[in-house]
């Protein structure tokens, strides 16, 4: 099976599961990873553990939830969806009127049909989601409402796969598992990122060692910044936040803060090369773990190679992000993206051309020995001398290739048989 | 009364009086405005003195001067408006045809109603101005051409206050009442800066000390820079020139000669965000004392904020420049901007963020605890946490601002706000 | 005779001359020039040296060369046109059928008038040349084909003049003469830099140093630079590849390798001044010898003035790139705009103002000593004021004239007068 077959079988195992920041939801997926990949390291930090500013959120776990009418009808069922009820809702049975449930009712008017998402991590609080739609029907009357939740001190739980390379110099993939039932945002991440990992793993050899992480987002990077930043600011050279990457409508981009990363350069490399229409966001359009990882102190280099960015597509936040949201070639299009920009990073050499003056490519079978009008602008050996002409030792191949204004995949065949042919070596 | 309606009402007390370089008008002029803030300190420089290239020039008066025709009607009477005299006219006597006369006359063709502005301080002659509709009554005959003036060896003045702060670091500020009676240049300059002394004088603390002078144009920045240049140098952090600032038509920027002070940024920050079509000039469109400021070897960091800049309004350097041309918004616009732009200077602090990863400001009250679709799109909280994002202690508030497209005075109260909260100080 | 007429008329006198890498028709050509300047130094280097990754090649000579058809009808023959035999074919003296004669024959179906130019430098091979017309007229059966050449161990010759300076570093003008009857590639270099060579000759001082040689393309220029390499990289402070430079249908610029030498700016200032709509190439366009001096590693500050650039005009590398193609007002636009940069080269100082503030020029009689409103918009003294205004030591001359909008031209006669009034120094 390929891999993009593969990533979609994933997320459809996945979409069931009631995930939240903490709880068995996450401890399933996580088990399901495992089984994909051995080698993941399943952690637990304890509630109420320091994040920097945060605090780790005791463990919520849900059994069930609705609300009935005074005449036994099941209005609303936590187990038909699990966005119908607000993310970490404080447990409740009561009997209350259609005015008192109503500031506990969350529905989207422009979305009639939608179930929104919901969540209050960090105050204590219940609600209900609903469609708009359904929402119009309730009609005066007493209404019970029972949330079968709990809150207690236990564990936040993340995986961790290392990957070892040549160098202990790092690329660094994070992505985030603490969404129920929604695709796009972000089971695509997820499965995107497993098959990145099984890429990377299978690999002969890798320049890079790699650290990839699935983490509940917010407190989830910052619970492993807190325990590893020093590591990471020394080691981690690059990397990127896999998030809403799944959906087949565009390829989107959002740099680091400051922009100028090598994994900022891959990355539009990557994107201006397979869609000229790829969406550039700004660092002030940014809204997932990166506010974590590139925050002033921080400043790893991650950047956002994302297909249908969060907050700019209908679907997103509600029940509409399912799994017809995301396809085959919508995850193999991230995926692809992903994986050209880490083979860009594991071979962005800095080429140096070993001898003055153009070598004589005629004599190495390498350039047309007859020279006739236009002989030279053949599109080849245009690219081949261009590609010399740049190689003085100071520029990356990857600033070459923007220079010439050629994919980095065209070059690197060329640049190996220069290097075949001892007329290019790497200065770095 | 607030400052527009006072800043009109001295303009037209300074109206008639009859100012050039040097002489009565120009002490008069420093009379009234020491009345209004009696810490201004008059200086006088001797005639005759060096001024880096230049010599000051001998203390002109002007008694009476005229033209009558050989019927003895009064052609020209300087008393009905001190344009109609040449400035630094030699004194004259004389029975000449009108041919003789004509190349002593000035008049606009373009302009039949308008008198213009004329003289010749640093060469020997005399003149009349008049609008060209009198001009071409001029019949032909004798005429009877007086000028009662007088050269001597005397003083030039100029006004000088001084306003400490709690740096010895210093704001200058600049602007000249040598001409005539002309209302947007540059009674406007001398009512705005007035207004901004007395303004400065009232705030409980300053960052800066403040410097402002009253001074005639050229010459007088001139004597004022040969005196004080060494001092200057060390001492003037960002200034502004401050002349033709009182009509309603536009507001106009013109930079300091490289452009890279924080005068320049300030007052390109103010006026980006008061008037997005403000109009934009550059260092090849100069004409006032910037020209000494900002030359090479002087070189302080002085900017000009303007309303219609010289030469650029149809009733510039003729009587048409009169009390109707400015207006109390029009002064009063062009004194907030320069207001503004000193209170981004005072304020211009480089905010650090105290914790790693984003605050949780939930915690604080200060960010919605709830998130629901669009919950962070919500202008003031993106504004706080873009803010945020890029308090590292590299960029300055205003460098924020621009960043992030919101006016420095919005970001204030919030950048107050974090450091009483402890998670920003100022890095410097 | 001026220069253009001169011009012209060298050109006429080259033309018939058979050109190649090596050979009598170089040497003829040197010996032509060696008559006009003496100084012209010939050299030699030997078949088979090294020149960095190269090879000199053998010498190669053409006595005579034809097709007969199978009754004695001549259909090709050298003697009328040099182009017809492909540059360094190999001896031969057979009969062919036309089919078997095909892959040796070369024309271009897209201008069936034009015979094309061909060379096999560096691989053995043969072939003829011939109009697409002349082609589709050969009929079936057999043709006797001769070529009366010879390769053998001989030299490679170019011409070398220095003419000395105030200083030992050196402007480098380069220019190719290998190509056959050729007119605008490139009859037009080699001519334009005779006249270059001879008015520097006339010059009663230079500041710099002048080497001019004359080569042949690519081997000569990799030759030669392999001989005086580390000499070229200490002196030389600009200079020029001088190519495709007679006609009269356009200016065209192309950059050294990084474009940011003083030959580049100088160039682009000329070119910009002239015909505000020159073409604008890229080291990308690149095409002739400084494909060698700008290599990595070589990196000589060498850019391209041109009127229309090799491959870009119809008739290039033709028999129809005639005498008819270059005209003598193009190639004295070409010699001029290269005579303008090297002027600003020679004359590029970083003036100072020696005063503090302006200077006053009215005193000196260069600025009007009556302001009547509009009288310094004077276009001569507002161009003073404005370059005075940046003589800060710190800018060039040309980066002045760039600032401020005017030929170096225009403003070098103002500098000299304010250096004469000892107003401005040179900071260097």
């Amino acid at each position: 099976m390929n891999p993009k077959e593969e990533m979609y079988l994933w997320a459809k195992d996945l979409w069931p599961i009631t995930r939240s920041l903490t709880g068995d939801g996450v401890r399933e997926t996580l088990s399901y990873l495992k089984q994909l990949m051995p080698s993941l390291k399943i952690h637990n930090v304890q509630s109420g553990s320091r994040a920097f500013d945060w605090t780790v959120p005791d463990e919520w776990s849900i059994s069930n939830a609705y609300i009935d009418d005074e005449y036994g009808n099941r209005i609303i069922d936590f187990s038909e969806n699990n966005l119908h009820v607000v993310g970490y809702s404080d447990q409740i049975d009561l009997w209350m009127t259609l005015d008192e449930l109503e500031s506990h009712l969350y529905s989207l008017p422009d979305q009639p049909n939608a179930i929104p998402y919901v969540t209050t991590y960090y105050a204590a609080n219940w609600g209900f989601c609903l469609t708009h739609k359904k929402r119009k029907l309730l009609k005066k009357g007493k209404y019970h409402v029972v949330i079968n939740s709990k809150k207690k001190n236990g564990v936040l739980n993340y995986g961790e796969l290392i990957i070892k390379g040549e160098s202990d110099k790092e690329v660094f993939l994070s992505t985030y598992l603490c969404h129920p039932s929604m695709a796009n945002d972000n089971l695509s991440g997820v499965v995107v990122t497993m098959a990145l990992a099984k890429w990377l793993n299978s690999l002969e050899k890798r320049k890079f060692s790699y650290r990839l992480i699935f983490i509940p987002e917010t407190i989830g990077s910052l619970a492993y910044l807190s325990e590893n930043l020093q590591y990471l600011k020394e080691n981690v050279v690059a990397g990127y936040n896999i998030t809403c990457i799944g959906d087949d409508r565009c390829y989107s981009f959002l740099p680091s803060r400051k922009g100028l990363t090598i994994s900022d350069a891959a990355a539009k490399h990557v994107l201006e090369n397979t869609d000229k229409n790829y969406k550039k966001y700004k660092w002030l359009d940014r809204g997932s773990d990166e506010r974590q990882y590139c925050a002033p102190g921080v400043d790893l280099p991650i950047a956002s190679i994302m297909r249908s960015k969060y907050g700019e597509y209908a679907e997103y936040h509600t029940s509409l992000d399912d799994l017809n949201v995301i396809t085959e070639s919508g995850l193999n299009g991230g995926y692809q993206a992903i994986k050209r920009s880490i083979e860009i990073i594991e071979n962005n050499i800095t080429p140096r051309i070993t001898v003055h003056g153009e070598p004589q490519l005629g004599k190495r079978g390498l350039y047309p020995n007859l020279s006739i009008k236009d002989s030279t602008k053949h599109v080849d050996v245009r690219t081949l001398m261009n590609l010399i002409s740049y190689c003085d030792g100071e520029n990356t191949l990857l600033e070459i290739a923007n220079i010439i204004n050629k994919p980095f995949w065209e070059l690197l065949p060329l640049i190996e048989t220069l290097i075949k042919h001892n007329l290019v070596i790497d200065e770095n």
